[in-house]
């Protein structure tokens, strides 16, 4: 079964390659993606496959039945792009001025439609469904996830898988972990509200930049002293603004930060424990606040069994060459809400450039990765979806 | 006038300094100087001037009116001594274990006395009415100026004089400030609630040590930016204490300190603000404190008029090398009371040993003055008494 | 004599809020003041006065000799204007765009002028030397005072006076002080350079807003613990800029603030206190600082038996109602410059609009201030000028 | 081989418990175990077991070779008490006054000298070699293992397993962790030296409750931003102690505290970054300092196929209920020291007394455990021993 798998994915890699570059020549921005949805949706409707369009937005969801009883696999590609000017100089380049597929989404979605071409022509040996889930607008919060699963994109799903070509790791390599494996990552921003004067007169203020200070230093207590120290947390202000003439007193500090996690309830505990210390200092300081924390995605968390179950099948893949633990990545991913509802891993395969030694990281505008990656991509979410229904190791874990 | 006043002084020198050493052999200590209580009355008595003892306690007053009249002058000498151990090498030295007249007022007490002998003399030519007040426990709050006060010493006083024997300063020396010239000194002590727990476990206790630190840190503020730059005043946090293992997370600390203020408002102020910050610094962390503020005496706030009056006359003593300003003085004095009620003018008279460089300071247990200085004392405190009645100078100012 | 002074004062009056009006239309920035300064010299020279232009830059300076010997006395004016748009609706308006005399210079120069005439006038009657100092660029550092020195205008001179209209104070109020009575203004710039990040990998950055956050917080021990707290100090940082995206750590921050101080010993206290501070915070930060420290102009310290010497003419001038204490100021001038070469005195003369309850403060863009109060300046100048001689008082005090 | 194992460790409960109780008498100090040292060495000699004294100190180290060739596997169980009164009301209490084997080290010598016992008795039919270390003073710091490991206990040994009672768990629990289990747990004392004074005059003196309050604010930093928010860290000051009049100005302040961390180059940069701190802090505040940093025990960080293989082994002893990961502990371990020369795990064996809730903790006077837990401490530890040849696990990991 997997070599059939394996080599009919062998054999349409040039059309994976050619459907990449055409997306990458084609990269739209999130929410705004219908070009390309509709191009997922035909794609499938020409190969005569169930497909569902306009899925909690812009998102598609095809399905493929299996002959025989068994497990519903979901497996997710995200294709939207980024407002990235693309400065690469190779002949599939962007064609849209300031949009650029700069983080593999266009790998994510050919791979994901390649394998479902797959997957339908095996269709008859094959055991359990296949839903496979094309999503829109990862890139940018509120995300595409949520609305999808609102839709139904997860309705009967017993197990999810996902990937990230990533390029800075090299090809060949598969990265995995159990539990948190991407952080949340959240926004604030706090307005300090002092009163200002004349530099000379602080008796007569109440001077926002000494507050907004006081209120930096001690932020650094909550993951220091509040924050189990087994567990992970940062508390970053990026931003401080107070711009006046050098002899006022201020009477209004800007600042704004983030806050990532990989637990729910270290995320709910930094955002009261930031407005605990925010209170305090302005009552020190007889001065107001404003706070507005804003939570962006989840955690990735995955799940024990399905990450252990993908690891042993990721071994046995001719290409991969290393499987490895990877620490957990502080960057976000909304692949995060389909885990709170079914089991599954999201996982990182090496897509590094052939001859360089550094990659230029994603979000960069002269980003690209090793199209070969996508087969291994392919090979190793087909593999974990064909046998998700054989193997009892797929089951509750703990 | 002033000859006949002056060479009477001179004349009971002898007299002044051994009542001084008769004292500086018998000290007693606050609120317990029964028998220089006595000793004074008995000195009165026997030259038959109207003396009242147990005035507010120990306190002992006498009057003495001239023939002619005129304004009541109060003069104030306070006879305390102190729990230091007298470590001079003089024939003089102090027979009580433990107790020393450190401070000078065993000089005060004689100069007084000797100064009420030589105004009763020469009564028939006075005008107005001299009131000798020998306070007891100047050297321990609340001292004995409020309930002398409250027991009528003050009653139909115009004007009030009073000075300290000043070991720092050349024989010579006359020190006037117009306005505030002592401190007020307060007391404050804070003991922050926290939660202790396990070195190893920050997250399941609310630190004590860090809550004070934080407190100590933020208390700076007050001088610096909530004062009027214009006005003095100290915050220190004089002791800090949470003593525990090194592997423990300290449950509570107890600091100390003192307030030096020379205006009322900014006393009232800084007292209200170290609760503020305090309130803040704890509500951010998460803990209780317990806040004592203790007033010690008010500043000390000498009358215009008054002290341009006495720094003429003290020009026109013979003995007076130098007349001049001094910066205002840390250190509190209960005189301050005094001149809360009456109008009046506090001034220091210089009275280092002779031949030495750096005299001992006052309350050191080898500190001694220079006894001339007392006779300077007298003639500068009796010649403003005598003059007060025809000056106009010494009037309601503002 | 004064009979004379003040009767030719009165009658020139008219004449004075003429030529005050003929400035205000024409208004002049600092350092660029040349129409003015023509007029100026003009006046002197169509009276006959000996004028001399070009002191220093546009400074102008007369001399009047009185027939008999005596002190030289200078009186000082200055005569630009500010940056800032009239919007006052009266007839005598500022003509010139974006230009005005918002802070009463003009009131300055028509007093000195129409003085002089008087003095050059009366001349034959008196004693010593008038040296009439119209000086140039008050507003904007380095001032005109110090060139204008530097290139003679105190020359001769034994003691000197100026005065501010001060459009807060009402009509009939004189108001002095012995020692400094205007702050010495600084400013200061420091840029905290770290290295900026991820805002999720604070361990590979050295974030500069933290940093900069410690050095606020610390700076504030300046003036609570390490300034003598009989002195004054304000160290005030007014921006704090360290703009970025909210998920970044910060790599840089920019401060600027200012130092106001009375004492010189103390100014270059704080000067370097700031930067210890600053190197340690850096240090244990790991980052690198730069520091500049821009001294504006010294404190203005008046000298005590002139200001003593001043108020007791003052009181004798019928127009002057109210001679009065004043706080320090905490504003610059550069009138300190000529006090550190020869004594003198600087005061307020009270100039609130009439029938207004809160006059428009100095550089407000609908400034004005009440004319009747040049000529009490004018009255009071003078007096001071032309009593110089014959008072013992006007003497080197301490 | 197993069941034989198993139904000897049975067979000789009875002698386990009578052993522990042997010992729960006779408590002897770390450093101090002369007699129970003795105990366990005749122990082994009467069985015939060739057995080693004052390896490393009180050290005793026994050696038994199967008749097979295989890996040489250690076991390590420590056997010193704690200066703790007994305050259990039991037959078998102290009876030494002030010394108790509160930590359950009684049960685990007993529970080794048993298994060493069967293990002896089955050697005919055992493989490779087993060294039974029985350690002294683990409680105390350096403790045992390091001179033990000197005096040559580990020699030929391939792998090593230990284990702990634990008290809070139940009875049936056996708890594991690949990596760091136990934390390094360092101590660090700091003395800040400034200048102390009178409390009214701060601008003379180097405030060292102030610096160091600074400092303790700025550690804050050093987990919240300088360590790798996925590493864990913990720096604690736990002690702060600056105890003056409230009207002095502190020359000396000292502060104790703890580091914990799991990783070396963790430990390493909190070590040094402490200092960074402390150095840029008193430069700021023109100060100094002494800084201790003393290492305690590293963490224990277990190897993963070790720990894996011991798990699987553990799974199958019916006595065992439950297998589960365990949070890292905290607290600090000696048997670190082994696991960084051999390979090996050290995992709790849960030993909740019957019929309590919650049981009185380690180090605690009334501190108990199950004896029932030592079986199934010996059949876990035997297990281990016994299997370890056959197991191709048992490799070098990664």
């Amino acid at each position: 079964m997997e070599t059939n798998l394996f080599q009919k994915l062998e054999q349409y890699y040039d059309e994976m390659v050619s459907i990449r570059r055409y997306l990458h020549q084609h990269p739209e921005l999130s929410f705004k993606e219908f070009e390309t949805a509709k191009y997922i949706e035909n794609y499938y409707r020409e190969l005569g496959v169930s497909v569902k369009g306009n899925v909690g937005g812009n998102g598609v969801v095809a399905r493929i039945k299996g002959a025989k009883p068994g497990l519903t696999v979901a497996l997710r590609a995200d294709f939207d792009a980024l407002p990235i000017q693309d400065e690469k100089d190779v002949p599939y380049k962007s064609t849209v001025p300031g949009v650029m597929h700069a983080c593999g989404h266009d790998g994510h979605t050919a791979t994901l439609l390649v394998l479902g071409k797959v997957l339908h022509e095996l269709k008859d040996e094959l055991e359990g469904e296949y839903v496979l889930i094309h999503q829109h607008a990862e890139e940018y919060a509120p995300g595409g996830a949520i609305s999808m699963i609102e839709d139904g994109c997860l309705e009967g799903v017993d197990v999810i898988f996902g990937t990230h070509l990533w390029s800075s790791e090299p090809l060949g390599t598969i990265q995995y972990r159990v539990g948190p494996v991407m952080a949340a990552a959240d926004r604030f921003e706090i307005t300090i509200q002092g009163q200002g004067g004349h530099g000379a007169q602080p008796h007569r203020t109440r001077d926002a930049i000494v507050t907004a200070s006081q209120l930096v230093v001690h932020l650094q207590q909550i993951v220091a002293r509040r924050v189990n120290p087994i567990e992970s947390g940062v508390v970053t202000v990026g931003s401080f603004v107070a711009e006046n003439a050098f002899n006022v007193i201020a009477d209004k500090a800007k600042l704004a930060g983030t806050v990532r996690t990989f637990n729910e309830a270290v995320r709910d505990q930094i955002e009261e424990e930031i407005e605990t210390i925010l209170k305090g200092v302005c009552l020190a300081n007889k001065s107001e606040y404003v706070y507005d924390y804003n939570r962006g995605y989840p955690a990735v968390v995955n799940h024990e069994k399905e990450t252990e179950y993908l690891v042993e099948l990721a071994k046995q893949i001719p290409e991969v060459l290393t499987v490895e633990e990877t620490e957990p990545h502080m960057g976000g991913e909304d692949f995060a809400y389909y885990l709170q509802h079914v089991r599954g891993t999201f996982f990182f395969t090496g897509a590094k450039p052939d001859g360089v030694e550094t990659a230029f990281p994603h979000h960069h505008p002269r980003f690209d990765f090793n199209e070969k990656a996508m087969l291994i991509a392919a090979k190793t979410l087909g593999s974990a979806a064909i046998h998700a229904h054989q193997e009892e190791k797929v089951e509750v874990s703990n």
